[in-house]
């Protein structure tokens, strides 16, 4: 059977085996009047779909395709759908449904409700596990179906639905514009677009890095300065006292001096960590945060308003991810998680040619 | 030699008897033009008292004086001190000195001056280490000093000066008032201020305790409502969601799961840790922040403009401490901080008598 009764993925199969795709068949979740079917055209390859697959964040419901950065064409829709028709490219992100009653659904913080399904891994409404984007379609809701605007390639764009909006969204609810100075750590997937946000909203904006090898891209991203913690000994005296918000993307917790960190922000500033570090945590007292009364927080994601606005901001202003695209197969896959996994990635790898892996 | 030469003091001598007070005489720092004389009527016993005597804190410079909450009259004044004159009750809390020039000195942030000096165990400008309320007298700039409204009384203001303020401040930055819920956690010294506080700006405010044994008093307090963690199974469920902010005066982080304090948060909500609890602190991890995507902060003291604003308040609303108070001497100092590091107190001691131990 092929599309519509079955979509075809390219699904990790086990936690042993994790990064050997298998092509399989598998049912999508029951069509719904919501349900918006989408040809997938390209995906980004995100640091989520590794720690997954690979188990570092516990149970895996395998075999499961992941990829939560899915650009494509609706090819069907369901009878309630009104927002995108048929033919329509569009975008979706790391979340596929919330409940759309509570306190945080109605307040634009729906990425916050209680009840909310990640785009692969969930048990949706019906029993099924949803799947990602290494496939050749995907079925969701239309609430979190974004129409991408017609100046942004695809390769361009995907990589913003979820490492794009998972900075972009801390960025502007935390004032990120004209008059503030906002730090990026770390120059990856989520670094580069936070440079290229932070700068486009307006703000001045620092990349800090352990080394200088990223420095050169830095500053082509917009960077107004650049700081090499593992260079300049005194790198958190310098700068003491002098940030609004520093968002970290750092994901490792390892050898991550957070005191010096926090010692850069202004009184009352805030340290957002959106690189999700596995383990348990990092140790924090009441004393590394008092030297300017600073706050620690997290972000995820970012809401429906806030990914429409951050395309349109992109295509207003000619954002583009940097990316290396890789042709989907079980073979390019493993190349993408592989290599992103060893950090060997500027800044993003976009899985593309679908038509040839998965048919017209 | 007596005042004005030496000032008189009940001091720890050393880590060993931290708690066995001797009374010296000692040379206060040279007298400057913006200098205030005060001798003192009565001094709370705060946990900082306990925590930096006794060696929980680290280095300390025996022999010391402690207390930083202290009231009394002034007695005399440098050539340019004009806010307070002599005769005038006046106040003093837990800073003695911040550089006045920097960015947080000018922006009501001095209490985050990277100069700041604590009002005990400080170098003081001319080298002597500065010496606390348990004393016949202290001596300090002009702008430390805070005019108590004549409505009231010595004993029931003292804790405020360093309890009170340090919830206060928060209190008020982080917009409690009328529409919005805080949590205050733990019922002591400075929770009891952050109940009846929060409620005198208009919150709604709920006391989070591990038993019901302070209910009443929360109550009466001002408390709209109270959890009590060890009580009932599911408080943390039950009350997710709700709350604006919650101050934490918890000082010690064993058994407490922050994880379930934090889910109680709105999105964005904040949680800030007033009590220090000694030790390298609490393992944090984004994913504890990322379900409502609140933030963890501190905050240290409150301005100037903070601690006449509360005293106003304080006066306004006819709010007071709820304190028991000891006459000053070497074994009155010794019930204080032996009782208080029991948490055997409800929920102040502020020493009292003071001309009975040092002479009119």
């Amino acid at each position: 059977m092929v599309y519509p009764e079955t979509f075809t993925a390219l699904r990790s199969p086990s936690v042993e085996q994790w990064s050997d795709f298998q092509k399989q068949e598998f049912t999508p979740k029951q069509l719904e009047d919501h349900d918006v079917d989408i040809k997938i055209e390209c995906c980004g390859v995100c640091a989520s779909d590794v720690h997954k697959i690979s188990g570092q964040w516990g149970d895996t419901p395998y075999p499961l395709a992941v990829g939560h950065e899915i650009v494509g064409r609706v090819v069907s829709v369901g009878s309630a759908v009104s927002g995108v028709s048929v033919g329509q490219r569009v975008g979706m992100g790391a979340q596929c449904w919330s409940c759309g009653d509570c306190q945080q659904c109605k307040n634009n913080n729906e990425t916050y409700c209680k009840f909310q399904k990640d785009t692969y891994g969930a048990i949706q409404t019906d029993g099924t596990i949803s799947q990602g984007g290494y496939a050749s379609h995907v079925r969701v809701h239309d609430y979190w179906v974004f129409p991408i605007p017609e100046k942004l390639a695809s390769v361009d764009v995907a990589p913003m639905l979820c490492a794009g909006i998972t900075v972009y969204s801390p960025l502007v609810r935390n004032g990120a514009g004209a008059g503030s100075k906002v730090g990026v750590v770390g120059i990856g997937g989520l670094g580069h677009f936070g440079i290229m946000f932070a700068k486009a909203l307006g703000a001045e904006v620092w990349a800090i890095s352990r080394s200088d090898a990223k420095k050169e891209d830095a500053l082509k991203l917009g960077a107004d300065g650049f700081i090499a913690t593992g260079v300049s000994p005194n790198w958190a005296q310098e700068h003491e006292f002098s940030f609004d918000m520093i968002i970290s993307t750092a994901n490792s917790t390892e050898n991550f001096d957070l005191g010096k960190y926090l010692s850069l922000l202004k009184v009352h500033g805030k340290f957002i960590m959106v690189g999700l570090a596995p383990g348990d945590g990092q140790k924090v007292s009441a004393f590394d945060l008092l030297g300017n009364g600073c706050f620690i927080g997290a972000s995820h994601l970012g809401s429906r308003t806030e990914m429409l606005a951050m395309l349109d901001l992109a295509a207003e202003k000619g954002l583009k991810s940097w990316s290396e695209t890789i042709p989907i197969s079980a073979e390019g896959c493993k190349q993408g998680v592989t290599r992103l996994l060893k950090n060997d990635v500027r800044y993003r790898f976009v899985l593309t040619d679908y038509d040839k892996e998965f048919g017209q």
